[in-house]
C-alpha cells in the first residue's frame, strides 16, 4: 500500500530559512511608504487575528456562503459597509483588483472598451486585459499636474461611438497612485449616467481614508482596497455595488447552475480568513480617521509648504487634496552627486533617523505619506529633511 | 473645501459588535471539521503573524512581483515547493478555487469542455462556470464507494470527441470532500497525457496531506488549498505547474502589454500579506506530516474499525486511504428519535466532552477527520463516541 509506506518528501529542503522571519519596517521606523500607511492595524484586529488565524477559521457557522456568515459578524459588517460607502450591496474580495476584475468580467463583454484615466493603476489594465476588455484612455492633464480631465471621458465616449466600438465601462481612479490627485468623481459619473454606461470608481486610496459615497458621486460599483486604506491585514478588499441598476447587479452576483447560493465571481466565497475579520474590527478606526480626513489634509498641505521652502517641488493638483505626495527634489539630486554614498545618502540619513519607506536610491523624485502620524512625528519627520538637505548643502559646500 | 470640512460619516453606525470577536471552537475543543483540522497553525507562523499583520507588508522590498520578492524569501519558497510538488513552477494563489479559475480562463477557451469527475467541489463547477466553460462528468461509483473510475474519463473524451465537441481540460478530484476517497491521479493522468489534454489536479484535501507528485501523476497542474491542507492562514493556496508542454505555462503566465512584469492571470500580485507568509513558516511542518501521512492512514482505519463495531457504517473506498471520514449513523438517529433534545443530542454530548466540528444535527451521517490528532486525543475522540451511544441506548432502552 503506497499510502502506508513511510516516506522522506521534501527533506532535504533547507527550511531553516522560513524559520524566525522579522519584519523590522514597522515596528523600529516611522513608515512614510503611501501604499502602507493605510494599512496599519489598530489593536482590535491584532487581538482579532490570534483568534481566527487559522485556516478556514471563519466558516465554524457557515450555512454557505461567506457574505452570510453570522457569527462572527460578517453578514452585519457587510450591511454596515454598504452604509458607510453609500451602496446597497458589499461583497468582501481580495482586494480593489480583484473586484475591479468581477466587474470587468460580469458587466462587460470581451472586447468591449473600458475608458478609463490616464492616471489608471497598472491593476485596472491588468483586470481589463484578463477580461479580455479593449481600453481607452481619458488623457489627463500634463506635467506637473496630471488632473483627470472629465470632460475626456465624454469626449472618449463620442469617438467610441462614431466609430462604432461597444463601450462597456467608464473606469475612474478615484485617488491616483502617482500624485494623489483626487477627481472629480461626481462629474465623471454624472456623464456616465447620462451616457448609459455603468461607473467603476477605482477607490483603493480613497475609500477609508477619506469620505466616499457612491451615491454622491454617482458611481455603480466602488472597488475598495483593504491592505491599502481600510487597515486590513492583506489581501481583502471590498466591492460595493449600487442597486439602480438591478440590471448590473444581476450579473455581477450571478449564481452557480450547479450550486445555486454560490455566486461565480465570487468563485463561492473570497476572504475566508484573517482579511476579513480585519476589516470587521478596523472599522471603528477607519469610521473615526475618515471623519478626521480635514486633518490629514491640513497635514499634508503643511509639509508640502515646508519641503517646498527648501527645494522640494510638488507634483500634483494644487490645493492638495491627499495624503500621498511627490517631489521632485533637485537639491537631493545635487548633494547625491557630491556624496561619498551617491543616490544612497538619503535613504542612508534617513535610516539613521528612524524613517522609512523611501525607496532606496531615490534622489530625482520620491513619493511619500504621513497618513495617520501624530503632529509630533509629522513634525519630526519634516524636520529630519530638513536637517539631511541642510547637512548635505553644508558638507559639499552648496548653496 | 469638501476636503477640509469636518464629516460625521458613519458615526451613526454601532461597531460595539466588532470589538472583542472571540472563536472559542479551536482553543478549547477538539475541532474534527475535515475542512480546518488541515489548516491548524503551527507555532512558527503564528510568529511570523505578529511581524506581517499590517497591509501590504510583504511588499516592503518588492522589485514589482510578489513571487519574486527575496525579503522575506517568498521566491525561494516557491522553488522550495516546485521541488516538493514534482512541479517546475509555482505561484501563490488566493486558494485552490482561485488556482483551479486561473488554468480554465487561461488555458481552456469560452465554450471549451471540461471534463471532471462525480464527486468533484463545488468550487471546480463554480470556476468553469465563471470561465465560461462546458461541463462534462466521468461518472463514480454508485452508493457506498463512489470511488472515481479512471476508465470513464477515456469513455468520455471519446463520445465528446464523437460528437465534435471542444475539450479543453480534464479535472480530477484528488481526494473529494465528501467521502475522503484517494482518486487514481496517475492512470488519469496518463488517459490526459495519451489524449493529448491537460490535466489539472484538485489537490484541496491531498497536497500538505500526503505526498503528491505532479511528474509522478502525470499532472500538468495541481490546485494547492494553503488553508486546507498546508497550514496556511486563510484564504491562500498555491498554484503547481508542470513546464512539460511550455504552450501551457505561456497561456498561464502571459504578462500585461502595459507593464510587462506583472502577470494576467494573478492580476499582477496575489497573496499580498500573511497567507503567503504562512505558507512559508508551515512548510518545515508540512513536510514532517506529510511524510508521517503512513500514521494518519492507520488512525483512520483505527477509527473505522471501532467505530463499525458500534454501529456506524463507513462510505466511501475500502481500504481507507485519507482522513476525511464520512459515517452513515443509523444508530444516532435511533437515539434521536428516543432523546428529548432530538437530533441535537450527539451535538451536545460531543461538546460537553470538549470535541466540535461536528455539524449540529446532524444523527443520519456526518463526516468527520482527525488528521494531526495526536493518539491520546484519537482515543478520547473515539471513546467519547462510544461512550455517548452506550448511554444513549441504555437510557432510552434500546438495543
Amino acid at each position: 500500500m503506497e499510502n502506508t509506506e513511510k516516506t522522506t518528501i521534501g527533506t532535504d529542503i533547507n527550511t531553516d530559512k522560513y524559520k524566525n522571519i522579522k519584519r523590522h519596517l514597522e515596528r523600529e521606523m516611522i513608515n512614510l511608504n503611501p501604499i502602507q500607511r493605510g494599512g496599519i492595524l489598530p489593536t482590535e484586529s491584532k487581538k482579532v487575528i490570534y483568534e481566527y488565524w487559522d485556516g478556514y477559521s471563519v466558516c465554524d457557522y457557515c450555512a454557505g456562503r461567506l457574505d452570510q456568515v453570522e457569527t462572527p459578524p460578517i453578514h452585519e459588517y457587510l450591511e454596515d459597509a454598504s452604509k458607510f460607502f453609500g451602496a446597497d450591496i458589499t461583497r468582501p474580495t481580495h482586494g480593489a483588483r480583484e473586484s475591479k476584475y468581477v466587474i470587468m468580467n460580469s458587466v462587460c463583454k470581451p472586447g468591449d472598451y473600458v475608458i478609463m484615466d490616464g492616471n489608471a493603476h497598472y491593476t485596472s489594465f491588468v483586470a481589463a486585459e484578463r477580461a479580455k476588455l479593449n481600453i481607452d484612455i481619458a488623457l489627463v492633464e500634463d506635467y506637473p499636474t496630471y488632473r483627470v480631465i472629465p470632460e475626456k471621458y465624454k469626449e472618449r465616449i463620442e469617438t467610441l461611438e462614431d466609430e462604432g466600438k461597444p463601450i462597456g465601462l467608464l473606469l475612474l481612479t478615484h485617488v491616483d497612485g502617482n500624485y494623489g490627485n483626487v477627481a472629480d468623481a461626481k462629474k465623471v459619473g454624472k456623464i456616465a449616467k447620462d451616457k448609459g454606461y455603468p461607473f467603476l470608481l477605482n477607490c483603493a486610496y480613497s475609500a477609508g481614508r477619506m469620505p466616499v459615497n457612491a451615491e454622491a458621486l454617482n458611481a455603480d460599483f466602488l472597488a475598495i482596497s483593504g491592505h491599502k486604506s481600510m487597515s486590513g491585514s492583506g489581501p481583502c478588499g471590498l466591492l460595493a455595488i449600487s442597486n439602480k441598476n438591478e440590471e448590473y447587479s444581476k450579473q455581477i452576483l450571478k449564481t452557480s447552475k450547479k450550486n445555486i447560493v454560490k455566486e461565480l465571481e465570487m468563485l463561492g466565497c473570497t476572504s475566508r480568513g484573517i482579511p476579513i475579520l480585519t476589516l470587521m474590527t478596523s472599522f471603528a478606526h477607519v469610521i473615526e480617521r475618515v471623519n478626521n480626513w480635514d486633518k490629514e489634509v491640513k497635514r499634508v498641505r503643511w509639509i508640502i509648504d515646508e519641503l517646498e521652502a527648501v527645494g522640494f517641488k510638488h507634483i500634483g493638483e494644487k490645493p492638495k487634496n491627499h495624503d500621498l505626495t511627490k517631489f521632485e527634489t533637485p537639491i537631493l539630486d545635487e548633494i547625491a552627486e557630491h556624496d561619498k554614498r551617491k543616490g544612497y545618502f538619503f535613504y542612508e540619513e534617513l535610516k539613521k533617523r528612524g524613517i522609512g519607506g523611501i525607496r532606496r536610491g531615490a534622489t530625482k523624485e520620491f513619493k511619500m505619506s504621513a497618513f495617520g502620524l501624530t503632529d509630533e512625528q509629522t513634525k519630526y519627520v519634516v524636520d529630519s529633511f530638513k536637517e539631511i538637505i541642510e547637512n548635505g548643502r553644508k558638507e559639499n559646500n552648496l548653496n
